[in-house]
């Protein structure tokens, strides 16, 4: 049915020999132009190769590699004995080009999304978290990282890796890995596991992510604490959850007050050992409330433990998830803030029961964990440097709390309130007279980065503060930043 | 309120002082059991820590050291001038135990889940997947892998890593990296796009995931080709997506039939440049039909590239995204088969105005990917390293294929008849008499790991054969593997 046409007698398409770009592949390109653009018909007829090239003055090769190439993505077609056409089959009303360069819309059309993807703003920086500053959250002090030791751990995995390494792995992480996972919870942490209930993900917000989905209905009520971590907010906001905000108080999370509020929820989410931001620690009886709660309830309890290696003033705070005798906690940890945060290795202790579903639910998400790191890990754990590491900067980190502390009630003067235990990488100034976001904005204007408190609320704010992280702010600069910082609070 | 009991004259705990067990870790553990336990009770009072000290016949350090915890965990409380007590607010009917182990279920009760982390079946391995042998799907050479310059660009930045390296990256990824990607994916796959549309993910499955995540609602249609990739259909059916399964024929996803079937989708899931499992490339025509349909549509198309690096008969077939003039498409690739599956390292190149809606998913998954990887395929893509690799790799597939077909014309008699073009990891050797499930079974028991054909359709199968991979099969072990699998045929 389609119309032979004649081939053209000058070639449509012309080459460079000077070009970086292979000849073939200029053919190649020129031919698919002329026809997307419609300089080429369908079922018109193309000179042969033979003719091509002597047109062109160059080899018959690249004019067959070219020719070989458009017949396998179907834009020519040969017919035995005739020669070789244009395919016939072409769309009348294609507009499609070729060429590089971003493709502009020719006209808006239908581009529908999912509204579950519009339930969270694009990224935005608020002005407290622009750029590098004193007190910036979620800053550990890298300088202090045996770089070395490290180094030296991923270079003999990475040039000498075992086989079963660099193929995909078990959606649950390596089990060498987990087996020293295990090992290092149970004794630092208190948490009742064994290396079969361990999975390996790329840090807490990805194990939120993974018990979202396997915990929670679109619909479904959560309890968060308030004031509470964004982060999670965001990842639960985005499961579709309800969240219900549930005041917090100078033992945790308060119990009572949540069962006042709303009930019926599908879990809670808490960050027991050093609460984020106010910085407490959750007392045992209220440990053993949330848990029979959560019993009685039928409610799952997500317990995050971000940060919980670094308490100054006592031995770590055994977690809540060792005092579960109903398999309803699910326990979160990271080693961003231990090691450092673009490492993206985290972990997930799970009841038993809920195991299978975990495990399918991340092998459909993205299958397994990388291997390398978690080969080093493994090293890096069972050779002692782990808890050297955290020993060494559990110092550091001490002194950096403590001179921040002292800084702050020299420089303001009187007594200021320092919410929060002496633990983890951030204090909270209390701002008695309200005003947190206007102080941050100030603040950042030169160069410290302090949260408002208030800015972790997802309702009115009751407290207002800053948020100062000195996890990335050397000893040194911590003097100097809290004099930059005092004249804004004395206004 | 609380009764006021006199703190006990024996110590409730003990401790071993021969124990490697610190002593007061001794102590706290064994309060701590002592109080969930209800030896003591609250409201009870505690011996002093000189007294306790003396009792047990140890320095007073440790106690101290204990009660100064036991006293942050909030298990004990501390009256001005009348001692240390157990905490008073623990609750009456407290079930909560210490010690480690797997907690098990004091009784069952709710323990509800989502009904998406059901839709999925717990990861199990089919017969033909499981453990090692020939033709197994999705393997590589990995051992011609070049570790050693690998392993030093590694290194490098491993014990030598830049400061913003360290810290939470760019939700789509670092920005060199990505520049490197949208260079190669320009010159090499015809891929329109510039740095800014690229995101830098885990692989393809999570590029699955975040666009099922961004573009479907749950319940949005989506064509998948049948017969088809299983990965894909897992992600979209945890997405809650009604999967409509189009069938393929020897021009690719044919237009017209899914139109007939189903046309209101809201995208459709392609393999344009070597069809999963069949191997056939999509033709100029019916690209440009699909393009054309979507555009009409309103539709999305997700093209996934996965193995398109490997062309034996000509140079790879570019991308459907680079003739898509009205950014419809979104671009999937993965390093997991040109370099090695347990990188975990892919991309996706997206139409430019989903890209703050990636992004904002994306940081509320996971964050940002790790940044070892990335910097380290900067330079290996930089310095030629990864064209060297797919050029060496490219003639040793092609020849293991070659030898693989070889083999099969050879040991079969006769022309078996091989489906796909001489491209990628696997080839598929259609079974005119069917029966491709018990012959894989069989030859599963032979450690042939052939993949059944039937087993990629969605619906009835409409085709059998043996899906064989050659990736991860040596050159000499080809002819052996054939003669095990002949004699299974012929039956």
């Amino acid at each position: 049915l389609s119309v032979k046409r004649p081939a053209p007698v000058l070639p449509l398409v012309t080459v460079q020999r000077a070009s970086a770009t292979p000849l073939y592949r200029q053919l190649r390109e020129g031919y698919r132009a002329a026809i997307v653009e419609r300089r080429l018909r369908p079922g018109q007829r193309l000179p042969s190769t033979r003719a091509l090239a002597a047109e062109l003055g160059i080899s018959r090769i690249p004019v067959l590699q070219a020719f070989q190439q458009l017949l396998a993505e179907g834009y020519f077609e040969s017919r035995v004995g005739a020669g070789t056409f244009v395919a016939s089959a072409l769309p009348q009303d294609a507009r499609a080009g070729s060429g590089t360069g971003t493709p502009e819309p020719t006209r808006p059309g239908r581009r529908p999304v999912s509204r579950r993807s519009g339930l969270l703003p694009p990224p935005r920086v608020a002005p407290w978290l622009a750029g590098a500053g004193a007190f910036r959250m979620n800053e550990t002090a890298l300088e202090h990282f045996p770089f070395a030791t490290w180094g030296r751990l991923v270079s003999r995995h990475a040039r000498h890796p075992r086989r079963d390494q660099l193929a995909y792995g078990d959606p649950m992480g390596s089990l060498p890995f987990r087996e020293a996972l295990a090992s290092y919870l149970r004794s630092a942490r208190g948490v009742r596991c064994e290396a079969e209930q361990v999975m390996v993900v790329s840090g807490s917000q990805q194990a939120l992510e993974l018990t979202s989905r396997v915990l929670l209905e679109p619909g479904s009520a959560v309890w968060v604490e308030e004031p509470g971590y964004g982060g999670a907010r965001d990842v639960l906001t985005m499961a579709g959850a309800r969240l219900v905000p549930v005041p917090v108080d100078g033992e945790g999370l308060d119990v009572q007050a949540g069962a006042a509020l709303f009930d019926r929820v599908r879990a809670v989410y808490v960050t027991p050992s050093h609460q984020y931001p106010l910085g407490m620690t959750m007392t045992a009886s209220r440990r053993l409330q949330l848990l029979d709660w959560a019993r009685r309830r039928g409610a799952w309890v997500i317990e995050d433990d971000y940060d919980s290696e670094y308490r100054y003033g006592s031995q770590p705070v055994a977690s809540l998830q060792g005092l579960d005798r109903d398999a309803r906690v699910v326990y979160i940890g990271t080693f961003s803030k231990v090691l450092f945060p673009a490492l993206r290795v985290g972990y997930v202790v799970l009841p038993p029961d809920l195991v299978p579903r975990f495990a399918a639910v991340r092998e459909a998400m993205d299958i397994c964990p990388p291997a390398l790191y978690q080969a080093a890990l493994t090293d890096f754990l069972g050779d002692g440097h782990f808890a050297r590491h955290v020993r060494k900067m559990r110092e550091l980190y001490g002194g950096r709390r403590a001179a921040l502390a002292d800084a702050l009630a020299h420089g303001l003067g009187g007594a200021p309130e320092l919410l929060g235990d002496e633990a983890g990488l951030h204090l909270t100034l209390a701002l008695p007279r309200g005003g947190d976001r206007q102080v941050a904005m100030r603040a950042a204007a030169r160069g410290l980065l302090a949260m408002p408190l208030s800015s972790c609320y997802l309702g009115p704010a009751t407290r207002q503060g800053l948020v100062l992280g000195f996890g990335g702010t050397p000893l040194d600069s911590i003097v100097p930043a809290v004099q930059r910082l005092s004249p804004l609070l004395a206004r």
